[in-house]
């Protein structure tokens, strides 16, 4: 044994050192914490060095816009070979830090609209591409292997002090945080306001974690991600939604749930207060939720179907309507929604009965991918969301109706629906032979092909035809019978057989709209609680205040 | 469509209503956020109401206990039917509150030393369990369906406005506190210091999430639950953890990595330095870790092998030298450790590639569980860590190296590794043909028996005996064979049949030490990095300040 030697001489606290010469050689460009904004660019050169890794915060909704422009425009002899960590790769000047030469890898969770674009650096080699995560997954690593040395943050205000006020869209902004100012990382914030100590609506992130603060030359970028327009819902999701509610809502009893994006999921939040007051079922379903504010939710809400939500970030739009209705939403003693995507992830992973979402493609057992030929899109949270966490977990009445095994064995199952049309409005099929996601995957050189949800995870697909029953299939073979039978048109529902059919509606592995006594001839737009925007903010009493863009009445 | 109707005249602020009338029921024992400690015992009864749910904090190490004190001594006829959300059940006035009638149901995630008593209770019908959980599966909960109406907490210091120092020792503090205070709960925190404004070393939780502060009588009950004596580990241990090390560590190259607590993974700690120097492996694996700062990694840490380490929650003793070792650990601008168990645990499950951890009892399936008759204790954060997240992850030379499947379906897998001795120390052997969980299950009315990891979820079960690659099995009877081939003398060590040892040896199922090119006599006390707790603290060059209970040189 020993007890030096080895360490003898070792330095324990160079980041700690490194940092404070950071901050130095910024010195001469702020005031306290508070950077003057025209000098942004220098201190951004001053604080980040060649090869480090850089956090940007840009979340499913709010990015950090600001410092993102400002980073880009940077000089690539000062600050080159970056390593991006963007949870959204949302906006062009991500990219153009790349063909700037300022960066040249990137770790990200979900690149929507850029997703072609980044299909096209990584193919010439312009952007390395660590890992495309999810969300949780990206986070996590933060504290393990993918260490932020510098973090570049969002926030609604900050005081002088550098405590912040996230507002509505607190999002990711906590955890970057924690994992940047814990580690000697240097946390840089842009704030659309800058107050007084004191001045603050609340404190979200407190002051000691936030290293520089500079005021943002215009308002952060708010996307409306989960703003559903009602006009666009027509009878075929309509239908999907009867079935859905019939087939699975209904049969399982869920009461705490996770909606995805869509529209589906929007006709299913829009016939509760209709269709599912008719087979009353408010109080005995869909209780608890956890979601953005989604304004398609507001009829269910005003129509006490919803106890409470707990959201990942916030809804453009939706901040005075969630702040008039605290018993239902999370919010701060000031008022305002507190979101908390970490948070929320953890709640729809562990504490709820169901996810449902949809998807881009799907093929015979069931895995599913948004990406698709010439795009690369990341998932964002929906692989944490759609899948059934192994492991123990608490019994609620919809786990317990999945159950399997014995002795030891037996457990129950989280719900993972899949709701899905069996032609995309493109009118390409949604079922196909094999999923676009293997040849991207394969050109683009990943080690394992970039599927969003695998279909052993999958319990359930509903589509305009039926539900299939996954989680009662006990084949391969027998999953693909079932996917066929409400598969449509598609060459996979072509190739379903009466029997096999007959034999399946009677063990229950797939129910027909007859089986679940829905009456397709009832699908229509009379059933949806909203028909318009202007029926949502009509619905609120006019707190819900939708973007511009959507104020087409 | 309508506009109102349904929703006229409902309340939408009852929770901040009643919280409110809450506070002004305290007002008179309370000078601004400080509540005087003679008045606490009022104080707790004007803010908690019958049939509350109240989150006491209970982490896995640090007690709320001067709040759950004065808990058990309040009135039952003024508080009574309590529903308490308790992580970690651990000191007995937690279970006065049932007896004297305060509480009437318990949903917690672990009770190692109030194990016994709880099933006792539970037995009687004075305790209701509503679920036994994971931590995070707990706190998930509570922005779903547990939200608590009052979260008691625990902090090193507060100051006047409420803002907390929680020290090392953040742990659970910062989610109970989110849950309870963005959902208009009640939060009420002892500070074994009240420190002016501006008065503490760092801010970890904002005073805006606060509402009462107290000084607690006596600084918080803190369990060193993380230390192990190296003067208890002996050959069979030793033995154990070279076959890991070869078996599994280098055979997968495995860069991140949990530790569970016990003294097979300590041994692994403390042959880091010596049999894993020997074998040139410093730099290649165990580089970041999520763990609590372990007293036995002390001889790693000096060696050069340790990168870095994220830890759930501190350990006592460990404090000046974590300080003193800011680029391994997460530390604040104070110099103190940062732990936050919800975050490590995402790490834990999402960004590492290897959980390792023990059990009292195997299934020939390899299903376990530490609940034995008699004993309800919970299983804590190990269900979470013990599994492999299904749903999409990013790619690791470990994570690859166990991949499976083909096509969409191809992926790789977390390792999940039990470490377990053939017979436990009592001599009672460790596999079973039926885990004693089912039975105590059955006996307490639970819907599932309260198993702790799944045999499915279990990659590698390694014993002195050898290793068996359980993820390389294709069938129950393949894993079956595969576990008895290191059962040693248990009976399902004695049903192994020699053949089918062979051909799996050859195939790569098993693995004896032969196999591995370990050598028995080797493993003997000289490999310890450190042979007692007094060389620990000579290796930390006198920074680990153990408890006195340990301090036996």
């Amino acid at each position: 044994m020993r007890t030096d030697g080895a360490s003898a001489g070792r330095v324990w606290d160079s980041r700690r050192t490194d940092k404070a010469s950071r901050l130095a050689e910024a010195a001469g460009h702020v005031d306290g914490k508070l950077i003057r904004p025209d000098a942004l660019g220098r201190v951004l050169e001053a604080v980040i060095r060649p090869g480090d890794r850089v956090a940007l915060e840009g979340d499913n909704q709010k990015q950090a816009d600001f410092l993102s422009r400002t980073l880009a425009s940077c000089d690539p002899h000062k600050l080159h070979d970056l390593h991006m960590l963007i949870g959204s790769v949302s906006r062009s000047e991500h990219l153009d830090l790349f063909e700037q030469g300022i960066a040249t890898k990137l770790d990200l969770a979900y690149a929507g609209p850029q997703s072609v674009r980044i299909a096209q650096l990584v193919a010439d080699g312009t952007v390395s591409i660590g890992a495309i995560h999810t969300y949780v997954e990206l986070y996590a690593r933060m504290v393990v292997d993918l260490r932020p040395d510098v973090a570049l943050l969002c926030a609604s205000a900050a005081d002088e002090h550098g405590n912040l006020y996230t507002g509505p869209n607190t999002e990711d902004t906590p955890i970057i945080a924690e994992a940047a100012a814990f580690h000697d990382g240097v946390v840089v914030v842009q704030a659309d306001e800058i107050v007084k100590v004191g001045g603050l609506p609340r404190v979200d992130i407190p002051g000691d974690w936030v290293d520089l603060v500079v005021q943002a030359d215009r308002p952060f970028f708010l996307e409306p991600l989960f703003t559903r327009d009602p006009k666009a819902i027509g009878p075929v999701q309509i239908l999907q939604a009867m079935i859905a509610l019939r087939g699975v809502y209904e049969r399982h009893q869920v009461v705490s749930l996770n909606h995805g994006v869509g529209f589906s999921t929007a006709a299913i939040e829009l016939i509760l207060p209709t269709y599912g007051e008719q087979l009353g079922l408010r109080g005995k379903i869909c209780r608890n939720w956890t979601l953005n504010p989604h304004p398609t939710l507001i009829p269910a809400i005003e129509s006490g179907w919803v106890e409470t939500i707990h959201s990942f970030g916030g809804e453009s739009g939706m901040n005075r309507y969630v702040a008039s209705r605290p018993d239902v939403f999370f919010t701060g003693a000031d008022g305002s929604l507190r979101s908390n995507r970490v948070l929320c992830q953890l709640a729809g992973q562990y504490a709820i009965d169901m996810f449902i979402g949809s998807t881009l493609q799907m093929d015979a057992e069931a895995n599913s991918s948004t990406v698709t030929e010439g795009r690369l899109s990341g998932f964002g949270g929906a692989p944490n969301m759609g899948h059934d966490p192994h492991g123990r977990r608490h019994s609620s009445h919809a786990w317990l109706d999945l159950s399997h095994g014995d002795g030891a064995d037996l457990r129950g199952r989280k719900l993972v629906v899949q709701i899905v049309e069996t032609f995309q409005s493109s009118g390409v099929p949604t079922f196909v032979e094999s999923l676009d996601a293997i040849e991207v995957g394969r050109s683009a050189g990943m080690p394992v092909p970039p599927v969003m949800i695998y279909g052993d995870d999958v319990s359930h697909v509903v589509t305009e035809e039926g539900v299939a029953y996954l989680y009662r299939t006990d084949s391969l073979a027998e999953r693909r019978q079932a996917l066929a039978a409400i598969a449509g048109v598609t060459a996979l529902g072509r190739s379903a057989d009466a029997d096999a059919l007959a034999r399946m509606r009677r063990d229950g592995l797939v129910a027909l709209p007859a089986d679940l006594k829905v009456d397709p001839t009832l699908a229509t737009r009379s059933l949806l609680a909203a028909h318009s925007i202007g029926d949502l903010v009509a619905w609120s009493g006019g707190l819900y205040e939708p973007p511009a863009r959507f104020r087409n009445w």
